[in-house]
C-alpha cells in the first residue's frame, strides 16, 4: 500500500563492493543493535561508540569480520567512550561514509567539529542541537506553524507565577534537556513557594540553576497519545508511518497499538501530515527516522479534536518498534537507507493491525519473572520477541513483543495475555483500546423484532470464529445513532456490517452511504407483503451505494457472505469455508443415500409432519 | 492464521541470562548468516565452522562480544575448518548447547563422534547420513510409503541398461552424494556404450567408479515442482510451511511463489502433509528445517495429479527464503528454535502471495549489472533485499529479493520487472505462474449480450486500479466451463466473483455453489419481466450459498461492492472507497448549489430532454 510521501524519490544505489558502506554510531543500545541486525541485508556494516564498550547490546551482533575491523575485531567495530567525547567521537568517525546515533543525548559540539572536519554526520548537529533543548525545539515548531500546547521559558522563579497565571494549574515543568521516560517532567498543583521548591527538587534543581534549564507547559485535557515515526531522506523526501495509540504506565512506553485505535482515519491522516511537516520544519540535515509524539486534546476553542505535537526524537523510537514486523520497511532499515542517501523503503502497513508490549525488568529483578511474557509469546502465532540481550533490573527495557493480525480483533487475545504476563493492567490502556473491543462484524438491525431472524447470522459468525458485536439501530426512530455508527465502524476496526430491516427497509442502504465497508442487507420477512417490500427496499440502491442483499428472511446466508468477504485476507477462513461447504454435500449425500435405499414412500411416510421445503 | 501441525507443542523457555545458549554451526555461508541475524531476538548466540574462516559471510554478522568470545573476538566465533575435519568440529562444538548445520556436505563420522562424546547434534548424524546419500534418502522415504518416482541403484553399467529397460529413455542419472544446484545429475537418452561413457564423464565419473556412487531415476512427466519447507522439533512436533511452485532455471533455484500458483488447494495441502510426513519417517533426531523438494506429475495410472517426493535437505532451504518477509516466523528463527528445544513458531504466512527471485552473478561478473535488480527493488514497495557480503562470480547466489502482497496480482509488477533485471525470461516461468496472469475480480455474464451492463462493474475496477479479468460463462450452455470456472477461481488467486445474469439467472448462484469467493449478482433487466426474473432467480438462494445481489441493472453497484470486500485486507483501497464517497457528495452539492442558484424552474429547463431519474 502507498505511504504518505511528500517529495520525489531519491535514487542512489547500494554500495556494489562487499560491506563498502560503512555507518558510525552513536550509542550502542538496543536500537543501534536493531540497526546493526538490518544492515547486512543492504551491505552496510557498523559500528558504534557507547559508554559500555563490548558490553553494550549492539556489540554482540555487529560482524567481527568485514572490511572496518582489524584481525582483533572488537576494538575497531565497538569504540568505547562517552557520547561527548570528542576524541572517541573523531575515533568511530574515522573511515566511515556517515555518522548517526541512536540517542539524543550527545555531544553537539564534538558532531560540530566532526562536521568541519569533514564527516558527514546525519542527521546533522544542528538538528539535534534544536532538539536536544525541548525549549529550542518547540520555539522552532512554533516559528514554523506547527501546533503545540501552550509552553514558556522559566528563566526565574517569578517565570513560574507568570506561567501558572498564564496557562492555569495545574501546570507542566519541564527539564529543558536530558529528560528521557518522563524523568525530567513534574506537575505543579499550586504555587506555593513550598510547592515550587518541591517541584524543582523533583527535577533535580535548585532555584541557582534556572536559567535555560526549565520551561512550562499548560495542562492538555488530552484524550489520548498518538506517535508517528516520520523517515526524510538527505534529499528531503518525507515519509510518515501509520499514526499509533501510545501508552505510557508511570510515564514508560509500554503498549502501541497500529493503526491508532479508535482515532478516525481523518485524525489519524492529520497526525501524520503535521509530524511530517514537522520534521520538514528541521530543513536540511534532518535525516533519518524521527518519532513525534502528538496528543490529541479536546479543541480549546469548542471545536472536535486538536492535534499538538508534543516532542521529536531524531532517531528510531520506542513508538516505532512495531515496523518490524508490520510494516513494509522496519523504521531500523529505514534510517539506515536514509541517512546512506538510499532510497526510502515503504512505510505502509503489511497487515491490517499490530501491537507492541514492552517487556520490562520485573520489580522483583527476577530475570524468571521479567520472562514470562516473551515465553508466552513464542507459542503464540504472528508474535515476534526481540530481545536486548541487556542484563536484568527492575524497570529496565529488556526487549519488546510485536504482534501482527489482519485487525484489531485478532490481536486481542494474545494482547491480552501478554498484557497480563507484563502486569500491565488493561486499566492503563484507554476504554476504548481494551482487548475484546475489536469486533470483525457487526450485526445490526432495525428492531428488536428481527432478532429471531438476524440470530441466524450470529450463529455462523460464532461457528466460524468471527469477533461479532450485535446492536439495534434504527433508521427512522435513531437517526443521529445510525450516522455515528455508520461513520465510526470502519475505525474501529469492523470489516463487514450486516443490516436486517423489515418493510420500508432503509438501514441497510443508509448505513452503506456512510461507511466504506461492505454492507449485507437481510430483507425481513413481513406480515403484509412477505417481505417484498424489504427486498426491494434493500436490494434497489442508488448507482453508487451497494448493498449486497440476501434472500428474505436469510440471515444465514448474510453471515456466510461476511465470512466470504474477510476470505480475501483470511486463506484460514477460506479454508473452514470450504469445509462447510464439503459438510452440505455430506448432509445431502447421506438424505440421498437414505433416500435410495428407502424409496420415496417410506421416506415420505418417515418425514411426518416435517415435510416441507427445507429450504430458506 | 493456523499453521499445519501434526503433533503437541514443545514447551521449553529462552534462555534467562544474556545469550546463554550458544549455537555452532557447521558451514558459514548465507543460511548461517541470516541463522545468525536471527540469533539475537532470541537471545541466541551462534559460533560458525567454514572453510574461509573470517570471510564467510557469516563471519561478518556474528556479534564480536559475549559470552562465547574472548577478547580478541573472531577466533573464537568463527572456526576457520573443513566440514569434514574432526578436529575442527570438536573445537566448534566446545561449549556449545547445540551443533546444527547449514549443509548436508559434512563430515557425518565426525559428528557421530561429537555425538559420542555428549555433544548435542540437531538434525543427527544418523539423519544426516540418511539425507547425504540420495540412494539412502530414497530407500528409506520408500520403505515409510512416501510416494517417489521410480528409481534404482547403479552399481554396475549392465544395470544402467537394466534400468533404461525397466524405466524406459531418457533416463535420469544422479549421483549419491555431493550434488547440488543441478551438478552431480544428467540425462541419458541412448543406451549406446558412447552415450553412458558420455553421461557418467559429465557426472566426473569412470566405469570403475560404480559401485556406490550412482543411482537412476524414470523420466516424469512432471506439470511442476513444489517445495514445502517443514520445522520439526526435539519432541516430534512438525509444522509445514505453505507450499511453494519452485522454479528453476539451468538446475539453479531462480524464482519461488507462495502459495504455489495455479495448484489447487487440495493439492497444496497433499504436497504439505506428504513433506510433513517424509520428515517425520527419518525419525528422532530428525530436528529442525528441512527443505522437501516434490513433483507434481501426471498420474502414472491414468490419475490426476500425483504428487511425488524428489529430495530432502536437513537444514532452511533457498525455495524457504520467502519465510523471511511471508511467514510467522522464518526458516532460519524456526530452525534455530527447533535445534534449541524452543516451542515451534508459526508457519503460516501474514500475506495473502509472495514471491522470492535469487540475485546471480551477472555473467559479465560486474557487480554492478549484478545489483541491477536489487537497486530496483529498494525503491518498491513491500520488496525486501537480502544480500550475502559475498564476492561476486559470474552465477554466484550473491542476495535474494522477496516481495509480499495481498495476492498474487499484486506481486506482478514488481515481480515483472526484478524478472527483467535479473535477466530472467518469463518463458522460464510455467505459462500460469507468469506476472499478469492474476487477476483480483473475475467479471463473468451468461451472454455477450448482458456486457453492455456488466462493463459498468469493469469501469469501477478501472477506476479503483483492481486488476480484472471478463469472461463469458453460461450456467446452461456451457455447464463444464461453469464448474471449471468456478472450482479453480480461488486458486487461481480470485478474491471476488461478479456474475451477471437474466432472466432464469442460475449463473451467480451455481458459482457460488461451487467457490468459497462472495459472489456479486447482477440481475440483468429482461424486456418481459424487467429483471423481476432475473432479481428473484438471483436473490432467492437457500440457506449455505449466498449470493450479494444488487439492483436490476446496476452493475456499477457490483463492482463497487467488490471493492469494499477488498477492503478488508486493503486500506488503500478503503482510503479510496472513502475519497469515491466524498466525489458522490461534491458532485450533489454542486447539482444543489445550482438548483438554489437557479430555482427549479430555471434548472428543470436547463435539463431539457434529460429530465429523467438519475437514479439507477
Amino acid at each position: 500500500m502507498p505511504s504518505s510521501s511528500s517529495s520525489s524519490s531519491s535514487s542512489s544505489s547500494l554500495p556494489t563492493t562487499p560491506n563498502s558502506l560503512k555507518v558510525g554510531c552513536v550509542g550502542g543500545g538496543q536500537l543501534g543493535r536493531m540497526m546493526a541486525l538490518e544492515a547486512p541485508r543492504l551491505n552496510i556494516s557498523m559500528r558504534f561508540l557507547d559508554p559500555t564498550g563490548s558490553d553494550c547490546p549492539a556489540a554482540q551482533v555487529v560482524g567481527c569480520s568485514g572490511p572496518t575491523s582489524t584481525p582483533g575485531g572488537v576494538s575497531d567495530r565497538i569504540v568505547k567512550g562517552t557520547l561527548c567525547d570528542e576524541d572517541k567521537l573523531r575515533e568511530l568517525g574515522m573511515g566511515c561514509d556517515v555518522v548517526t546515533m541512536e540517542i539524543e543525548h550527545v555531544g553537539v559540539e564534538g558532531l560540530r567539529k566532526l562536521e568541519e572536519e569533514g564527516v558527514n554526520v546525519q542527521p546533522c548537529s544542528r538538528v539535534i542541537g534544536i532538539i536536544q533543548d525541548k525549549f529550542v525545539q518547540k520555539e522552532h515548531f512554533a516559528k514554523h506553524g506547527i501546533p503545540l500546547p501552550p509552553y514558556t521559558n522559566l528563566p526565574t522563579i517569578e517565570s513560574i507565577h507568570d506561567a501558572a497565571l498564564q496557562f492555569g494549574l495545574p501546570l507542566m515543568l519541564k527539564s529543558r534537556k536530558g529528560a528521557y521516560d518522563g524523568r525530567g517532567n513534574t506537575v505543579l498543583k499550586e504555587t506555593t513557594p513550598q510547592a515550587i521548591a518541591s517541584a524543582l527538587d523533583d527535577l533535580g534543581l535548585k532555584e541557582s540553576d534556572l536559567g535555560d534549564t526549565l520551561y512550562a507547559e499548560g495542562w492538555i485535557k488530552f484524550q489520548c497519545e498518538v506517535a508517528v515515526m516520520v523517515v526524510r531522506s538527505t534529499t528531503g523526501e518525507t515519509r510518515a508511518y501509520p499514526a499509533t495509540s501510545a501508552i505510557q504506565t508511570d510515564s514508560i512506553c509500554r503498549v502501541v497499538l497500529v493503526p491508532a485505535r479508535n482515532v478516525s482515519a481523518a485524525i489519524r491522516h492529520q497526525c501524520e501530515q503535521i509530524a511530517m511537516r514537522a520534521i520538514n520544519a528541521l530543513g536540511d540535515g534532518a535525516t533519518g527516522v524521527f518519532g513525534v509524539e502528538l496528543f490529541l486534546a479536546e479543541g480549546r476553542h469548542g471545536g472536535g479534536t486538536e492535534v499538538l505535537l508534543n516532542e521529536v526524537a531524531p532517531r528510531p523510537h520506542n513508538t516505532g518498534h512495531y515496523t518490524q514486523d508490520a510494516c513494509g520497511t522496519s523504521q531500523f532499515e529505514n534510517h539506515l537507507r536514509a541517512v546512506c542517501g538510499l532510497p526510502l523503503g515503504d512505510t505502509g502497513l503489511i497487515c491490517g493491525a499490530a501491537a507492541m508490549v514492552n517487556v520490562l525488568g520485573a520489580s522483583s529483578g527476577d530475570i524468571n519473572d521479567t520472562m514470562q511474557g516473551v515465553n508466552a509469546a513464542m507459542s503464540m502465532p504472528r508474535a515476534v520477541v526481540h530481545w536486548y540481550g541487556k542484563g536484568c533490573r527492575p524497570g529496565r527495557k529488556m526487549g519488546h513483543i510485536n504482534i501482527t493480525a489482519d485487525s484489531h480483533a485478532e490481536i486481542d487475545a494474545s494482547l491480552a495475555e501478554i498484557l497480563d504476563l507484563e502486569r500491565i493492567s488493561v486499566d492503563a490502556l484507554p476504554e476504548d483500546c481494551r482487548p475484546g473491543k475489536s469486533p470483525l462484524v457487526a450485526v445490526i438491525m432495525g428492531s428488536q423484532s428481527d432478532l429471531p431472524t438476524m440470530q441466524d447470522a450470529v450463529n455462523i459468525l460464532k461457528e466460524f470464529g468471527v469477533p461479532y458485536e450485535v446492536d439495534i439501530v434504527s433508521a427512522h426512530r435513531t437517526p443521529e445513532k445510525l450516522m455515528q455508527y455508520s461513520r465510526s465502524a470502519a475505525s474501529r476496526g469492523i470489516q463487514v456490517i450486516i443490516a436486517g430491516a423489515g418493510g420500508a427497509a432503509h438501514l441497510p442502504g443508509m448505513v452503506a452511504a456512510m461507511t466504506p465497508l461492505p454492507v449485507v442487507g437481510v430483507p425481513i420477512k413481513t406480515s403484509t407483503l412477505n417481505g417484498q417490500d424489504s427486498l426491494l427496499s434493500i436490494v434497489q440502491m442508488p448507482r453508487g451505494v451497494p448493498v449486497a442483499t440476501v434472500a428474505i428472511g436469510n440471515a444465514t446466508n448474510a453471515g456466510l457472505l461476511a465470512v466470504r468477504c474477510l476470505c480475501a485476507s483470511r486463506p484460514d477462513l477460506r479454508d473452514k469455508m470450504e469445509e462447510y461447504q464439503l459438510n452440505m454435500k455430506e448432509a445431502v449425500d447421506a438424505t440421498s443415500e437414505k433416500l435410495l435405499a428407502e424409496g420415496s414412500d417410506k421416506y415420505l411416510e418417515g418425514m411426518g409432519n416435517k415435510n416441507k421445503s427445507v429450504n430458506v
